[in-house]
């Protein structure tokens, strides 16, 4: 039996490869929140730590590039579980035959994003391979974190309203009434991809970017429960690690997700739901109702935040996360099993 | 301009490039030992911190594979400067078609290698890329620690015979007449993949292992300065490391560096320079030489320390590395410009 592109594309079949292959045989150690929670970082010993992997194709898109996209996702991975970034390592696979000057514009992104959201590059290493043995660059970026200081005083805000589960951003925290916020417009770094990969003339721009202000904003605030960055397999696949940890389901209000007319354009014409494709510089909160508004009224004052909607809820009622679709019919929205498209972060 | 093997292959070249084109664009964060040092690990927040992406060719050797490589290489460089491992990451880039059987066999020794060091593996990232794209499979792992309990007491020990320079275990600790210890015997792991890479018929076996429990008894005793696994560029480029970062040069006794007959042998059949073989599984250690022998003395006693020996000495009427041959001539030992053998991690 072999390893198939399903296998890491972001949907139930990557799921079930991580479980059981992976987190089955070199899991269990011991952690506050260990690698079987597969949440966006883990936290042991005090320190929120977390690693990704990029091997995006083309390296440069519309937006961005392979190194703006290693320093935000992983940035964003930690504050979603509610840390604040230390610092992010840089290990680098380079394709023998890689241009220099390709080399140096993907550094200097690197060091463009790490300085906006205020993050240093503390260690890496370098590899060369031969020609056909790698695609190109391909990026790890690891980070640490600590707690994020606004952290207690966000589940004081939360225990005003309900008991909190966790007192981390995890998805096993959702309950009945939580109002799920999208920070931004939906798909668009899956979007940016697909136009520079098939060549669509679009003026659609990937979204990756630090997502750092827009958190310390929101628990500021105070009243999240959960935050997720919907990368492989997009806001269909986020619903429903959601859905699955937090035992609960929800209610999506089709009219109410913020997406681009560029972004939809894309979709039509390749036939591929929005909803399953990747972004990489919003994320889907959860946070208690009463402060819903209020959360989203401030994110939507930074430019990272200005298309974010609050775009449901979570309703016990419900088995699955529900679409209510802008014509005012119902569908399951489903986790995709494979990728809509490879290779996008 | 494109970039070439060598700038990846562990040598004066690969130097150049990552001070030049690396640190010079993304480092320059706030760190207590920063991305500039070029150290095994920085320390950030307190934080020990550090990553390394494996890529050696072929993923199975004689002693090892892979995964053993990925998960010692970061708990050795988490203790080479003094830290104690807390956790370690593993992110996967798979290639499609890899066999399972293949891939379960490298998670069972990655687990394996991560249980014998007492190290959780905590967080993880699983990419897998079409065929071509990706060879076979290359692994990231990083790492966090914290300070080592013993390193203040280590420190004392040597305060007891001369100043110290930096409180970690760094690579610009190296004083006059401090001995140099090599845990075990010169470029087993480089001998072993070249046997596997040509087909050698060969008993020798690579030496990746964790040495976080060797370290352990040579800080309980004391008097440790600097510590560094002479991976790509072998001991060769570890010695030119230590002299331009501690501006020092070293007296090295060829008759009392350990080497197998097996590795001897492969050196011989290919023309490769023994010091310059990559080993994953040994360190070497600059100490006081009051302590040099009780360190040696403990060392031995364990399986991972058996063949130790004390090889040489810093001493600074040398401005170089400076080998006495075995016939008792002198010459100087060069870092390796690029490498007698790519992707050997």
């Amino acid at each position: 039996m072999k390893i198939e592109m399903k296998h890491g594309a972001g949907g139930a079949a990557m799921e079930d490869f991580i479980k059981n292959e992976i987190v089955e045989r070199i899991g269990g150690g011991k952690a506050e929140i260990g690698l079987e929670k597969l949440d966006d970082s883990c936290v042991v010993d005090g320190i929120v730590f977390t690693t990704d992997s990029y091997t995006v194709k083309p390296i440069f898109f519309a937006g961005g590039d392979i190194g703006k996209l290693a320093v935000s996702g992983t940035i964003n991975d930690i504050y979603a579980i509610g840390g604040a970034a230390v610092a992010i390592s840089s290990a680098l696979i380079i394709e023998e035959g890689l241009e220099f000057d390709d080399f140096r514009r993907i550094m200097e992104s690197m060091a463009k994003e790490a300085k906006k959201a205020g993050v240093a590059i503390t260690t890496g290493d370098t590899k060369v391979v031969e020609k056909g043995s790698v695609d190109k660059i391909f990026i790890n970026t690891a980070g640490i974190g600590k707690r994020h200081l606004k952290l207690d005083e966000n589940f004081e805000v939360v225990e005003e309203y309900r008991k909190v589960k966790h007192r981390w951003l995890l998805d096993s925290n959702i309950e009945e009434g939580d109002k799920i916020i999208f920070t931004g417009s939906a798909g668009d770094h899956g979007a940016a991809i697909l136009a520079a990969r098939y060549e669509i003339e679009s003026n659609v721009e990937s979204d990756a970017q630090p997502l750092n202000r827009l958190m310390d904003v929101a628990l500021e605030i105070g009243g999240v429960v959960a935050a997720k960055d919907p990368t492989r397999g997009g806001l269909a696949n986020l619903l429903n690690e959601w859905r699955e940890k937090s035992k609960i389901g929800f209610l999506i209000r089709e009219r109410d997700i913020p997406i681009k007319d560029g972004t939809k354009a894309i979709c039509e014409l390749l036939g591929i739901d929005v909803l399953e494709l990747a972004n990489e510089g919003i994320y889907a909160m959860a946070v208690v109702p009463e402060k819903a508004e209020e959360i989203l009224e401030a994110i939507k004052k930074l430019p990272e935040g200005r298309n974010a909607a609050i775009v449901g809820e979570a309703r016990k009622e419900y088995e699955y996360a529900i679409l209510e679709t802008s014509v005012g019919g119902k569908r399951i929205i489903e986790a995709p099993i494979g990728s809509a498209v490879p290779r996008i972060c």
